[in-house]
């Protein structure tokens, strides 16, 4: 080959490759680019409603040791629980978890007519019955399994299932404070004639029925619960949206009447919008599924099959956690995640004497046979300074939102914060947290 | 240069050609190969749900000729509107309304940020908008798009966001009899404070503010309508599910305050619950947003997905029939399928002196660019007969399960009857009608 056409040729591969580093340069531009677009409009609509996103949160350029501190940092948003920090497990995970859907398929409003959940696509049950049996955190025999659009449509449906029908006055519903801030919300929002909020369970004391929403563990605070209103006539809906293991010790399987679950906060798939109910009274469960026939007339059937494909990795990453496929299951990833998380946090706000955070005591845990500390998806956070009054607002002037305790029955001085955010957020909120202690600690 | 450096260098250039190359090609590969791995277990999976439903309502195996008549035949369901027909279209479709998801996709609560409706898929919106401009069955300019699991929630949201919320007494909601049979249990499914149903629009004549539900062309009977409560203090919902060229002439782009769409009634795909609203007023939408996130916190991103995807199949197929990729139009091929049944229909029915059905004048249909007849998605079929009294019990007689009119807010004469319903069913459904019309004809 002489000199001149191996030039030729050397130039031309330079060429190649410039131009394949600038095609990936371009693709991961094109990606960073639509994120800061986000980011920006974000913060406008953010305002207008309860939501962010975790973009208007995550700062994708300057580490957070650059950054300048107070003022000109950018918006952390926590003020809900976005499970965004689960990206982090499946991202990797490549096709295990990609599904296929071709245009002709799930086109039936029925999913199964032999069920009495016919909208329920029987993949989906299977896999329930399976990750349950799997983290030991339900009992399924003997329930009846029913789908929702999230939890919260089965919250109302199961508002619905259990009100009584020929009753004059509305039944009361109730729930321990601090309880979820959407409680009240959702019973009240039509003016239901079937159902009304009725407050802190704890001072419940009328004579007449009841339903007593128990989420355990409790959103906002963490801790497990129980039933508190000691009365008859009493119907317990149990609220387990957190009863995994990356969250709280699984001290027993949960053998309630009426439990509700949601993949939102097990697995991180928000955006599938996909809750189950396990129900033992076969009556409670047929008017739970007209309530969502009413409702919607069913649940996504595109939705239960990637629920049930992503709960069946889950499974499969316990059952063979320590092979060549899965190094370590999904619930030891994120309850290590969550582990990292809280030390960090406790580490920040340990002798501030400006916040304080709830304590657990350790508890056995059946699903990793060992006994381990509470790390709950949020934190509860008490600013314990004199002069401040609310713990909301002292945050919000350092561009870190959270949710005000008063939106969940108690006192301003409390606040919620996600822990379920991008890693990049969280690190950035640990960093902007720990310089508001430090600056305050010299006041 | 010396050569033999130049030559160094220009291995080191190739390789690292080659070495981009095949990153490239190996990503496609991985995303080819999902796509693969999924189809098969794709398959298995539609089998599992699908079989599970013809069972309730069509008979698999024999062919129509080879039954037995009357007695000893299967159960004909065409009870509800279940639009399984499209498979049809859809199945030969192949790979073009073919979804891959991977499992770290759509984790988020959020969509997009910068709209009003967070939950929204930007390309879900972007199909909805072209979908009506090709059809041009309704103006989208200057009206805010609200995604819903179905139209059915967002027939619920709209009654919550028109509701006033100051009232001591719930607003009255009406519609024209026959009405769709759902809008009375759903107004009333939880008693609610907001509003109430108040049956035929036709005799409201309370002089206090009402919301009218125009439901265009209608379900159950198929007529163009308009509202016909003549008062003022009335808010009117137009629900445009059918308003579709398979069904009925476009005659001109809907232009209302608020109107619903589903995709279950255009493209057949009941089974994602997707439908939307076109909503003016920014303070309505913003409250029937209101609703849907105390509802459900937003709708399946995955639907929505699907939903963008067949959405654009068919506008490309619209814009492009007659070439290779489509010979026809999506509602070419749907609006001669829905001529097909309605003439075998009428034929059975013609002259029979048992059965009557409404008849509908030719009007110009802007997208057909012709005069066409209308073609509904049911048929109101009405029992002549004097010793017959109730229509839905003298066709059940028979095996054919049909909604009595009494669900619709008229007597029992009439029944309701599917006409979306798969080939083999609707065939033999022809084929059971022709047979009680010959028998019944002699007595």
């Amino acid at each position: 080959m002489g000199v001149v056409s191996l030039r030729n040729f050397f130039v031309l591969s330079l060429a190649l490759n410039v131009s394949l580093i600038l095609r990936a340069v371009n693709q991961n531009e094109k990606l960073h680019y639509g994120a800061s677009m986000a980011v920006e409009k974000g913060a406008k609509v953010a305002k207008m409603t309860f939501l962010s996103l975790p973009s208007l949160s995550c700062p994708s350029a300057a580490a957070p040791e650059t950054q300048t501190p107070l003022a000109t940092d950018r918006v952390i948003n926590l003020d809900h629980g976005d499970p965004t920090m689960y990206e982090q497990y499946w991202k990797p995970m490549g096709d295990k978890t990609t599904i296929v859907i071709p245009g002709w398929q799930s086109m039936s409003y029925f999913s199964d007519v032999t069920n009495l959940c016919w909208f329920m696509e029987p993949e989906f049950a299977k896999q329930i019955v399976r990750i349950h049996k799997v983290v030991g955190n339900a009992v399924t025999e003997g329930r009846h399994i029913v789908v929702g659009t999230g939890s919260s449509q089965l919250l109302l449906a199961a508002l619905y299932a259990l009100s009584p029908l020929d009753s004059s006055n509305p039944i009361s519903v109730v729930s321990a404070a601090p309880y979820y801030s959407s409680y009240p919300l959702m019973t009240d929002c039509v003016k239901s004639g079937l159902h009304k909020w009725s407050g802190d369970a704890k001072v419940f004391d009328k004579d007449e029925p009841y339903i007593e929403l128990v989420t355990s563990p409790n959103n906002p605070d963490g801790f497990v619960r129980h039933g508190v209103v000691n009365r008859t006539g009493g119907i317990l809906v149990h609220d387990l949206a957190y009863y995994w293991p990356q969250y709280t010790p699984i001290s027993t399987p949960a053998d309630n009447d009426l439990s509700l679950f949601t993949v939102s906060k097990c697995t991180g798939h928000a955006g599938l919008r996909i809750g189950w109910a396990l129900v033992k009274d076969v009556e409670v469960a047929k008017r739970m599924i007209k309530f969502i026939e009413l409702n919607t007339i069913g649940v996504s059937k595109d939705s239960q099959l990637r629920a049930a494909k992503v709960l069946e990795v889950v499974s499969n990453s316990c059952e063979q956690a320590g092979g060549l496929e899965y190094a370590e299951s999904f619930f030891h990833f994120s309850h290590a995640l969550m582990t990292k998380r809280w030390r960090l946090l406790r580490e920040a706000v340990k002798r501030s004497g400006i916040f304080s955070l709830p304590n657990f005591s350790p508890a056995h845990c059946n699903f990793f046979d060992n006994y381990l500390g509470t790390q709950p998806a949020f934190a509860w956070l008490k600013c314990d300074r004199n002069d401040v009054d609310d713990c909301e607002n002292f945050l919000r002037r350092h561009k870190i939102l959270t949710r005000s305790g008063k939106h969940f029955g108690v006192g301003s001085k409390y606040v919620r914060i996600s822990m379920l955010d991008r890693e990049e957020t969280y690190n950035l909120f640990i960093e902007r947290l720990s310089e508001i202690i430090s600056s305050y600690s010299y006041i």
